[in-house]
This record gives structure tokens, sequence and C-alpha cells, in this order.
């Protein structure tokens, strides 16, 4: 069972707005065990529409058309459908009533306009979910189905819960369940896990029991996710359960967290876990270190606060770091034990360097220094970060997060990346 | 000259990465004067692949190619394109050493697999921007072009804006010169600026000489976008001129900066002009305005740094905040004055409040205290956020950066906006 998608818009081909019904439509037809290989993005033109509609349904058995389905002249999804389907349009009653209502309960007056959503492609059945003006359709074709959806997200969204996906997973008589698990890691390349990884994945080809699959998330690291197969919840948990065993052998510490387990999240549970509190002060990061971690709902039970020391004078004053460079591996130590001490922390961290664009002290941009104190004792550690201005900033964050990371676990990985 | 844009990834389809690449690329063709009437998204499949490109290439005169371009064995962009071009890979050297110096430029070891990121189909170019390890191609078929550039966002908008738009306009012959300039606003409705500019709106549409739009960026507040066309970029900017005196005139300081300017550039800006110094004190905000104000290069010249006081007595150990309420308009004042004195410098930003998920001295999430202290005269003001813990901090910040602009130009505009 194959379903496309096609998101109807002009606005969507011109950047006005980002397409994410579709990757949402996407996910969830994964999730039903239905095949969706290509999704097309079209505008409000009904030549260029029935031509992308004609095309998806020679490739697939179903189609999601998304958007198009409103009162004005240019939602014109129910004549493409129409024309694709060879019938015309028939005034839909229950439809027309259906809009009366609405409007009524709102206590506004119809736009007659909108009586242009009640006409639907003859043959087509109205989804029963209709939480706004625009009918959902369902439009039979032989064999194969055209469903019409609208493109506001959560009529979308409800409609295909409602409908469309049980009407799909009963088309393809799919009982299985498709389950994904992620993996995340930080602090080695995507090669170096491929080669990491290359013996489980050919195991796993050879037996077609899970697959897995490596995504770059930029500075957050990369994601090695593992997608199963099978009969039943609890069949497919176990699958994956293996999976993440077998794969956190091979990767270790390099592993962080699972799903959407965050850096910061990861390290705030460890520090309270060990009952252990948390100061920062950054110069070259500027508050970001402390903006991640306060993003986290509860990381008031851990983080007691910082010292943004961007001017060196606020570093020599505030956190008693010693006149002299202030771009080091000194200062980064020192700035690190001082916000400990001045904040009545158990841990300091503390980020110095240059983002650039120009250098700083003699060091070039992406030179940055990584500082942590913790039990009366600090270390320091000099990293090259690549990237602009923005992204050494949120290199540096991740990396001195990963650092203190490795710290409470007690890892033996490298402090900083050396891969 | 039509273009179409190709998204490549799986991940894409099941809807694990949400397309954005392809909205911007939109936006940017539409700019160029480039017809795109179709976009794709297609999976790390050849054959798909390779069925998806001659579609496109069927009904449009260019294709982008975006993502797949990387190291590992589901990067089979350059071999798709190959196999349309009729040709095979060829190790490009150029690639190759680009890579080596990558990674030796980063002290690392150049994982091997890498190097087939410098096969590149017979006949192809390389794009020179080439800010990371994936190498953007210009690959010519007759009179058509096909484009790759890689799915990480910034190298593929270096690439586009650096070869791959030159090239379209260049093939296209496009001679007019199509240009926007945005005006950005801060601190009122999309409707009431729908109001205050519908009279020149009407104006222009019986000239026809340029075209308003309003987009909304979210708590950055809402573009007034104009474009103009005309024969040279001197006649098309000589337009904009005009329609920026226009408008300004019209919006008054509710305009904060044009295209690409940010509140806190600006806010730096109007700091620097006027000899001030600035220092922050967050508590609700944990860092996010010390982070965006430092976002800015060259911002140490007005920056002195900040305090994150997260915990009640960092807010009084380190900037004299006097016990009591600390989610109050005294503490927020109490705290702009603390870190002016703590850090020495001229003007004091402070925010106090609530993100939520739970309240906080008997404050429901979203309350929030902005304080703001310069001259030796210190003012607070409380705002009622909308949203999410996310969307509340962010709000916070850009409203407390807009109460200082409004001070710095001696605005009459309310303090903070009344929704």
């Amino acid at each position: 069972m194959r379903c496309e998608v096609i998101a109807v818009g002009t606005e969507l081909l011109l950047g006005q707005i980002v397409d994410t019904n579709s990757a949402w439509m996407g996910g969830q037809l994964a999730l039903a065990g239905i095949d969706s290989h290509f999704q097309t993005k079209v505008g409000d033109n009904h030549e260029r529409m029935v031509s992308a509609l004609r095309l998806a349904l020679g490739r697939a058995d179903a189609v999601i058309l998304c958007g198009g389905l409103g009162p004005t002249q240019d939602d014109i999804t129910r004549d493409a459908i129409a024309e694709v389907m060879g019938v015309g349009l028939v005034r839909d009653e229950s439809v027309a009533d259906h809009l009366r209502a609405y409007f009524k309960a709102r206590g506004r007056e119809m736009p007659l306009s909108n009586l242009r959503q009640a006409d639907v492609p003859a043959g087509a059945s109205r989804i029963p979910q209709m939480p706004g003006t625009a009918p959902g359709l369902v439009c039979p074709l032989g064999e194969k189905v055209i469903y019409a959806v609208p493109g506001v997200p959560y009529e979308m969204r409800i409609m295909l819960e409602g409908t469309v996906l049980p009407d799909l997973k009963r088309r393809a008589g799919v009982s299985s369940v498709i389950r994904s698990r992620t993996l995340r890691t930080w602090g080695t390349s995507e090669a170096r896990l491929g080669e990491l990884c290359a013996d489980r994945l050919d195991v796993l080809e050879g037996t077609g029991r899970a697959t897995i699959a490596f995504l770059a998330s930029g500075i957050e690291g990369l994601k090695v996710r593992v997608t199963a197969k099978a009969e039943s919840e609890e069949a497919v948990s176990r699958v994956l359960d293996e999976e993440e065993t077998h794969l956190r052998r091979i990767l270790g510490d390099l592993v962080f967290g699972v799903d959407d387990e965050s850096m910061e999240k990861v390290v705030l549970g460890l520090l309270e876990e060990r009952g252990l509190t948390l100061a920062v002060a950054e110069s070259v990061t500027g508050g970001m270190v402390a903006m991640r971690l306060t993003a986290v709902p509860g990381a008031s039970a851990v983080f007691r606060g910082g010292v943004v020391a961007y001017a060196s004078e606020v570093k020599h004053d505030v956190i008693s770091v010693p006149r002299g460079p202030v771009v080091s591996l000194g200062a980064a130590r020192a700035m690190a034990a001082g916000v400990c001490a001045r904040l009545g922390a158990d841990v300091g961290l503390a980020t110095t360097g240059v983002a650039g664009p120009e250098g700083q002290e003699g060091h070039a941009p992406g030179t940055v220094f990584l500082g942590l104190h913790r039990n009366g004792e600090g270390e320091a550690h000099e990293v090259r970060l690549p990237g602009d201005r923005e992204r050494i900033r949120q290199y540096a964050v991740i990396a001195l997060l990963n650092l203190l990371r490795l710290r409470l676990v007690g890892s033996s990985l490298p402090a900083v990346p050396r891969n």
C-alpha cells in the first residue's frame, strides 16, 4: 500500500508558509505502516494540480491532497479532483446544512461564497469530522482513492486521525506495528559512527528485523535511529530494546540520550541525581549555556545562576579572575572556580574564547577554552570550532555540557572531541 | 525560466525533519523572478531519485537537488545525477584537497569514507562556496542544468546566494531587477498595521510601482515588505527609498529596523551612538537577553555583561536585591539598578517573572516584570505574555529590548504593548 501526499498552495511554493502538514502526515503514514515515496507541493493552478494528482495516482494506491478546500476563487482542489475522476461537482446538502449551522452557531451571516464548499465531486463522500467550514472528502477512483483535507493543521489532523488513516489501514489490511527509537550521540563524525555500526548494520540487513539510520542534527550531534516492524507493540518494543542494548555496547558514552532527551536535560538530570548544584561563567557564549539550561522546566532545582563576564573587568571584579590574558586555559579554569565560589554552587562551568569575526589575543575565531570546576578541582580544555560566530558559540555550549556529562558519568572518552 | 526544487531524504518523508529548505529556496527563486511550479520530496532511494529528477527536468529548465551529499552509504545524490547525465563518477581532487584541509584545520583525522564526497559526476563543476565537507555541484545537461546543494541549511544558503541564484538569473537573462525592502515593526497587530497602511496600499495598487506585504515573524514582530521591479538597481532603490519614507511617516517608532536588522542590533547601535554601556540581570529569561545581545558582532563595545540571577540568593548576594518577593516590580527595578552598579554600566536591564509550567509567588505563568535603570533612575513594567515556557521567555526578551529602544529614541509609544 502506497500513499502520496500533495500539499496545495502557491504560498507554499513562494515560501511564505513552511509546509509542516506534509511532514506530520508522513510521520503518521510511517507509523501506520504505509509507504510514502514522494511528497509534492503544487500551486493553486488547475492544470498543474490535475497533472500532479494523475502522476501521484499512477505511482501510488492512495493520494492525500492537503489544502485548497476554502471558499475563495483560488480554492480549486474540488474541481481538480472532479476532473481527474471524470465527474462534475454536485451540491452536498449535508455540507450546506453543516455550513449554515456553523455560522448560525456563531451568530454570523453565512457569506454565499461559502456554499462553494458544499459543491463536491460526484461520488465523493464527506469526511464526518468537520471542525471548520472546509469539508474533507473521500473520493474513490476504481481500486484507488483520493482524500482531500484542509490545510488548517488542526482540521487536517482531526480528519486524518478520524477517517483517513483508519481507512488506509483497512484498505492495506495493515496489522503490523512500526516503531522507531533514536539514540542521540555527541562527539563523533557520521562517518566514524557508520564505521562503528557497520557490523551491526550487516547483521540487521541479513535478518531484516530492524533498520538503522544515521541522522545529523547539527551541533546537537548525530542520531542513530532504529526502526522495527512487528506484529504487536510488545514484539516491536522487544526488538527495539535489544537493538538499543547492542548499540549502547558499541557506542558507549557517545550516547547521551534517547529520543527527545536534550543534552541539557540529561546533564541537569545527572546533577540532580547526585544532589549537585551548578553555576556558569560565560564569556564567548554570552549567556547561551544558562539560556539552554533554564529552558528546561525544573532547572531551578539544580541551576543557581551564572555570570556573563563579557568585559574583562567583569571577569576580574565579579568572579575574581586574575588579571592577564582572558582567552586562555588559565582564565577558563579561574572563571569556573570563581563563579562556583561567588554563586555558592557545587559545580562551575566556564567558556572563554573567540567567536569572531575578528581574532583576539592572537587567537583565531573558533578558538574556545572550556573550564570545569568541581570538588575543589579544576580543569580546562582548548577546542577549535568550525563555522561562523553563531555556530562557534552553539558548538562551544554543547561541547561544554558534554564535557560535564562525561565527567559526571566517569567516562574515559576524551574530554573534547578528537575525531 | 522554470526551476524545480527536490528535497532529498527519507527522514523528510517520515516527518522526522520538516523541510524548511524548500520554502526558503522557493522564496529566493520568486524574488529572482524565476518560476517554480512544483517542489518534490523523495527518499534516499536511487531509482526514485532518478525518476523524480527526470520528471522535474522534463517540466523545468533547472532543478535544485537539496540533500544526500554526505559521506555515508545513503548519500546517493551524486550517483543519481550521474545516472541522469549518463556519466560516471570521477574523483575531483580539488574537493579531496578541500576535505583534507577542512579536517587538518580542525586537527582531526579525516575518515576515509569522507573521500566519497570527492567523487562527482563527470562534467559537473564544484560550487566554489564550500563551508562544510559537502561539495555543491553545477551539473550541465544540454540546455538544462542540475544543481546539487547540501541539506545543512546554512551551507545550502551560502551556495544558493553565491552561485545557484546568480547562475539561474544569468541563464534566464533576467534583466529587470526585483528588490524588496522590509521594514521591521514591533508592538502592534497585523490588523492595526493593515489599517495604518490602507491608504498607501490603495495608492500603490493604482500605480503598480510597488507592492506591500505584511509578514508575521512571531515574537520578532511584523514585517512590512515592499517589493519593486525596475530596469536598474538605481531605479529600483529609488522606488524603495520613497516607499520607505512614506511608510516610516505612517508607522513612526513602530518601525525598529530594516531588512536583517534585529532588535538587539538596533538597541546596541543606539547605545553606541550615545556612548552608553549596558548590563543585564536575568531571572525568568535565564541568559537569553545576554545571549541575543552577544550574538551581534562588536557587542563588546557596549555590553559589559550580565548576571543570571536564577536562585533568589543570587539576586540578594550578587546584585543586592532586597529580601522579599522576587517576582515583582520592585525586584525588577532593584535587579536593573543592582547589575548596573555591580558591573559598572550606564544602563541596566532586568527580567523577573514566571515562565511556567508552574506558577510562583501567586503569579500565573506569563507574568513577567521588566526593569530598566539609567541616569540613576529606574522604572519597571508588568507584562502578561502568552504561550508556553519558551514563548514567554522569548517574548519577555524582545519586550525588554523594545522598551530600552523606545526610551533611547525618546518615543511616546507605550513602554510595553497593550494587548
